[in-house]
């Protein structure tokens, strides 16, 4: 993460009974505006850093645009504008269908699995390379290492693209962690990479409906957290054929849906 | 919460080398459409119940409606139908201008300080009761001792809501952090409670903007998590002068702004 996503504020710190004035850092976020030529599709609240790639994984995740359509990403501070390229329509029902006024976390309007489907995304291929689990449990030491902002902020999410023998191929960060899983695909969707087969991505934090299905979308087979998973993320996981790994740890994990793609000693 | 807030799901577990078919309790997260009349304006992903809370508090906090302004909300199981008060009509400016086609957590289209000033928000008053350290420092644990599910799911955000006297005043959880905030202050505007003056709202998890702007829209002088604030969080809570404190445990906190309001040995 790059200075502008770490400010410096003056707090009044309390430390087992002593009270200092003293500076501490947080997480900067700020809103990004995301359109299409003129048409704003949506405002997110993001840490900034890796906008085009924000607008791209977070147009392709939502269902708005398909790998190859986007011709070219134009940021300014808090501003991504994308073009199409040339002969692509943006067809309004697709937003309207994804997105028609949204709430907040999780959501933008795909109330459903169904939403998932009609987007045209098929079940996880099962015969992807398994993970052993020996890889599985070394991933959240990893990606703790490779965080620099998090231990000096303590707010902000990560998300990490690993080979299906350990490797981290790709890190992102961000103060909200679908931000975060949208740079990483959009990476991936700008580099042409899609799906991502035979990768695991591990995330901070709880997995929620969002993040199965921005992962679904990505083409990722397998998902692990640090944390809990939610109802929705189970069921949506359960549909897609998805690898749904929870309270990862270093001797510990949860396994929610498809559990052959682990194979370990245990087994 | 219900029992309906928790679904058990068959896992596998991993434990320290031993490999187990388990049950496990996850926390339910469903969609909640949330119309008025006949205009659908936000789908939020939420754990089922006080979904008319939920509706009322997610309407007046994004500044959709004003006190008052709701005569009935009726719920079924995914969906909420606000009906507003006779003579009350929906400006759709105010949807556009809040809303237009929103991403996810934490933003709902009101993009930055200036709108929560164009929803008619003041300065918070400096003249409130202040907090004692003391009371500050217990919450956490009575915030912990309050929660149901968390413990049990790993997977629930929660809110109390306390006196300046350290006594809660109302709890509510859900997946998503800004439901649970919702869901509080929507209590709160449904028995005509607004402003919540004298109180102070604790929060589990980070705050963003998003948390920081309802807490404003429903008049909280004083608002603390066990976790980080962003940035945006910082500069809102010091526009319209709130208390914020974050890391908050039993012999520590952070105040990022206006530590005039609270008070103890320390200083």
């Amino acid at each position: 993460m790059s200075a502008g996503s770490i400010l410096t504020v003056p707090i009044r710190r309390l430390t087992s009974g002593v009270l200092t004035e003293e500076q501490d850092l947080v997480a900067v976020e700020e809103p990004l505006q995301i359109s299409i030529g003129s048409r704003n599709i949506a405002i997110t609240m993001r840490t900034p850093g890796q906008d085009a790639e924000l607008a791209a994984g977070f147009l392709f995740t939502e269902g708005i645009v398909k790998p190859g359509e986007i011709e070219n990403i134009s940021c300014t501070r808090n501003t991504a504008v994308v073009t199409l390229a040339h002969g692509v329509e943006l067809d309004p029902t697709r937003i309207e269908r994804n997105f028609y006024v949204s709430s907040s976390c999780g959501v933008c309007g795909k109330a459903s699995i169904e939403a998932i489907e009609s987007a045209g995304c098929a079940t996880l291929p099962v015969d992807e390379p398994p993970v052993s689990e020996a890889v599985l449990l070394s991933l959240p030491a990893k990606l703790r290492e490779a965080q620099r902002v998090f231990d000096r902020t303590g707010g902000i999410h990560a998300c990490g693209l690993f080979s299906s023998s350990g490797e981290l191929v790709l890190l992102r960060e961000d103060v909200g962690r679908h931000n975060a899983v949208d740079k990483l695909i959009g990476r991936a969707y700008l580099d042409n990479l899609l799906p991502l087969s035979g990768k695991v991505l591990m995330v901070s934090g709880r997995t929620s409906f969002e993040l199965v299905q921005k992962s679904v979308m990505g083409g990722i087979a397998v998902l692990a957290s640090v944390g809990a998973p939610s109802s929705l993320a189970v069921k949506t996981a359960l549909r897609f054929g998805m690898t749904l790994v929870g309270f990862l740890n270093k001797d510990r994990y949860n396994i929610y849906t498809a559990p052959s793609r682990v194979i370990g000693e245990a087994v």
